[in-house]
């Protein structure tokens, strides 16, 4: 492996542009390869084996893109599909669920008395108990709960972070959790964009742990150890700005509408952006 | 063709249930063959290109189901896939664009002048302006107004039907409408879920077009007129019921899921429900 290759992102569609934003952050001299499965997203209502194929087939495309490294940026394929991906790849391969659950632990202690630690997921990363499991296999007396929040998506998504229509929808689905919890993970990217109404929703006190954030200084940590990092800019560029041209994003549909819910997410169209097919000589050979 | 055949209905998931259960209501003698494509689902913020594809690879499984006729109960599908899909199959198939356009302007008389027709559906559908263009074919001179409501979708699915939320998203997405219109198609299959608030929006002067119930009256003459349709209750049944065993009922992915929505829209979850794949010899010879 090469320190010079850039650090391969996929999420199922735009909300990992919040991991991408978080690692950009902390690794400002590397550059990012990020593929968006909008084809096919969400991931977070599918089934395991449906969610399997498609983040083995991203893996591969990405893979197949000169990359060090592969951040899982999709919570849902990070929760179901972590063990495929190592199986079909050469290389490391990181989850955003165990550095959030880690970083939970780390904000804690938590004991089996309450408060406890919260996660807010899709219903898929809720249903595999993948936090839990993660909390639990570094302070295994951990109270975790669990709590789906599907409409947080749509809502960041089309616009709505800033709106009382999504307070009320927050309150509803997080008010009765603030008497059970100390710390909040965000288990899915696109919650981030909507930080604010959830702090709001839980109470100031609650810590809220952004599972992208955690991934991006773990990340860091791991290039470091593997003498992989960049230590200076690539080569003629002067400074780095998120989704300069350095940066390459892929989608696998609908780019213009991925253009605008990034500017809506980061403040920024991506420069490069690129329409593709992932489907994988798995689905063929099927 | 047989009349004793089923009628073959596909949706992108579960939306397309709403057109089911007008088909059923308007069509009591005959059995029913469903596939919601819930592994793909959501075609509304994807391509052409890739709404095309997975429409004609749904069309073709049904298809192989031995039924008389399709129905598209997909809007999305309708507006961008009709040609395709019709081109890949021998037999009769109705959109719910159609049907829908044509029971607006019926509900009219509607003139370049306002009051017009409006038409609210997802982002690819709006953008598509399949219902203007069909509204037009029959009243070249009508004016319409088309809106994406693309929080619409999750709302009905996740329950928030009857939530002053979902009044709240409504009046924000159509409160301006209700001065341009007296007729409003409803060119989603999940809006009739939210038909009573969708009608608070806009007030009670206007209309509102079910485009699935104006498709099952359609398909109903069509049937009568080719001598297609069963005269009698299919052999053994004493009465029918929405959900009975007499219909099967295909997803592509997250049967639990798709049954725990058919229960919230319906009433009733599938007697016959069945996970397959209906990925086509296309992609596999692609």
């Amino acid at each position: 492996m090469d320190s010079h290759l850039p650090i391969g992102i996929f999420d199922s569609g735009v909300g990992g542009l919040t991991v991408y934003r978080a690692l950009h952050e902390q690794l400002p001299n590397e550059r990012f390869v990020y593929l968006g499965d909008t084809a096919r997203v969400p991931y977070g209502t599918k089934s395991l084996a449906t969610v399997e194929r498609y983040a083995v087939e991203n893996a591969r495309f990405l893979a197949a893109h000169q990359i060090k490294l592969l951040v899982v940026a999709c919570n849902t394929a990070s929760a179901l599909a972590l063990p495929a991906i190592r199986k079909a790849l050469q290389m490391d391969v990181v989850g955003v669920i165990g550095p959030g659950a880690r970083a939970a632990v780390k904000s804690g202690p938590h004991s089996t008395a309450l408060p406890g630690v919260g996660v807010i997921a899709t219903e898929s990363t809720v249903q595999s108990g993948a936090y839990t499991q993660a909390i639990r296999k570094v302070n295994p007396d951990a109270q975790v709960i669990e709590r789906a929040c599907p409409l947080f998506v749509p809502l960041a998504e089309e616009g709505w972070a800033d709106d009382e229509v999504t307070r009320t929808i927050a309150a509803t689905y997080l008010a009765d959790l603030r008497i059970g919890i100390d710390t909040l993970v965000l288990g899915c990217t696109h919650y981030p964009i909507l930080r604010q109404v959830i702090q709001q929703a839980v109470g100031e006190e609650v810590k809220l742990i952004d599972s992208g954030e955690a991934t991006a200084r773990e990340v860091k940590a791991l290039l470091q150890e593997k003498d992989l990092a960049r230590l200076t800019l690539p080569t003629g560029a002067l400074e780095r700005h998120l989704c300069d041209d350095l940066d390459h994003f892929y989608v696998t549909d609908a780019a213009e509408r991925f253009a605008r819910v990034a500017e809506r997410f980061l403040g920024a169209k991506p420069s490069r952006l690129e329409a593709v097919e992932v489907f994988g000589e798995d689905q063929l050979l099927a």
